[in-house]
């Protein structure tokens, strides 16, 4: 991890299922264009409510990549 | 979303198997008296241990709904 | 908990599975050492990518317990 | 303001037209059913976009009113 | 704590002799009609002065209840 | 908002007039080249001062958009 | 910028009209001891309610000016 | 407090008996030379320890007073 | 203070009597088996009620001793 | 600073020397790319460590450029 | 430390240097008019850009002093 | 990094040189009773003053280990 710079992108995903598959949504759908994402860091955990039950989960990550 | 009020509640879910099961809990009880919930963000995630392991999770969550 | 006295530690833990997964390894490994272990709180959750997806879940926690 | 008993609520207002209005709006109809509601602080500031223009500021304070 | 669902208020007391007094004045007062106040927590602590002296704490505590 | 990965920009906007012209010009000058951007937060508001007044209002937001 | 130091001072200003009116004034009265103010950052947005409207917005900025 | 400017100091007090009086001799010795000292908010509670006991409690506030 | 290294610990104490006691339990318990704690900061002020009152304080400090 | 609408970057650079070398190379790296790199600000200031000593500095910054 | 009270200044040093160099010439300069400074706390570091690197680092401090 | 369980210290190195010195005399120190240190975040930056020049800093950081 020496020399390199890394650039942090900030990115929602959201899931019926819960925490964990909203943020690998997230990732996923960045990968397509991004490459060399390293790591990620949750920053919020919200979600949407219909009929008394939680109806999607959407957590917001930063994720850093190598910029080359 | 345009003309509404809403009014935020805040309130803490535990459950002996995670943290969306935690905030399930929480926000089906709290549906019993408040009609409109809509969204919910996640504030804080504590639990209880036992025996080395986690009991309970107690997950607080703000939660907002409609004021008619 | 009236009279006792407490410590907090802070630790983390990393699970390929996800965030509960994470917690429990970290407080399971620091209760070989540490007894009375009671309650922990969540500062922190982040993870590494690989290949588009979430290789590990890391995720810091605060546990106290009691001091004898 | 010696020996009252305060309470405070948490209420998100929107307006299309500005952060005070969205305040005011959030104010008016909580004081539909509260009585003595007293000062506010401004806790959150967002809104909703729309053909790249501000549709309606979202704007949540906390409201304290005094417990009789 | 296993299986509660706990709802928060957030209250102001206020008091000419100190934090402890204040606390203990919101936490009365909420008591008339709140059934199971079981924690609190301080949030912020601010005054009133008057010729060069605190003439009145008032103090913030989150409170925890039983949802029944 | 089931299904889709959000992106957040942070932006500053400037303005001699207020905080809501502001917001509006940052939101009208991403526009030009992110389609679908949906929401945003204020994150700071700043400003200059010239001769005793505020020579311009700068705000910064969080705006997010979906990405396809 | 380059090789000054400026001290900030903390101000609120108060307005029946809104927040930029309530900078403003703070700004105006500081401005009349204070020779070269020359930014400020907005760190509360704060205000008083009465019958049920906003009576007074109060907001409080941080205001920097050049050490001579 | 309509149309009046204020300006916060930041004081440290401290005290060998307990935060109140910290907070007391803090306002007390800034009454010295600023009139019109009218409230306060604790930002900080520290302290110095000797052979074991609290040797000084030292408590920072933010203090308002009325500019003339 | 010049050339030391000091280690923070984090301890919560509890008392039924208030703030200052509680904080003077945890550094006395800690004083058993630390020598050289030096300062303190208060992280967090809590609490357990019942019957309306407040029946323990619950203060987590920060705890500095000098590494020898 | 009138009328230019900005967009702020999040890097983090890495040195084996320091933090400003870190902050440097940060910049340096991303002004291969994007023009009008104006401002930064310092947000989190971690590093790694070998050998009991700090191998590489991590230092991550907020750079603001001009949207033309 | 006992008895007296601590006033405190927030002051903005710049320098082509590095961060350091910033924090001294604030200090520096504050001393000029101020007798007593004893203690700082950086809370901010920023920077301007130029052609890609660092201009000035702007770092600004809390600084005490023993009120008299 | 997979599997292991990481624990976190929290030092405060001093020097009288600057910030990077402080940091490496805080883990140097640690690493004489502790293995396998790996990473470190600064979380506090203060320090002495002395006749209107900075006499030391204090730099406090959270550093990881490896519990084996």
């Amino acid at each position: 991890m020496s020399s390199h710079v890394y650039k942090m992108l900030e990115l929602t995903g959201s899931s019926p299922t819960g925490i964990e598959d909203a943020v690998n949504k997230a990732i996923a759908k960045a990968s397509e264009t991004v490459r060399n994402l390293q790591w990620f860091e949750v920053v919020e955990t919200r979600g949407h409510i219909q009929d008394g039950k939680v109806a999607h989960w959407q957590v917001t990550v930063k994720a850093g990549f190598t910029l080359e």
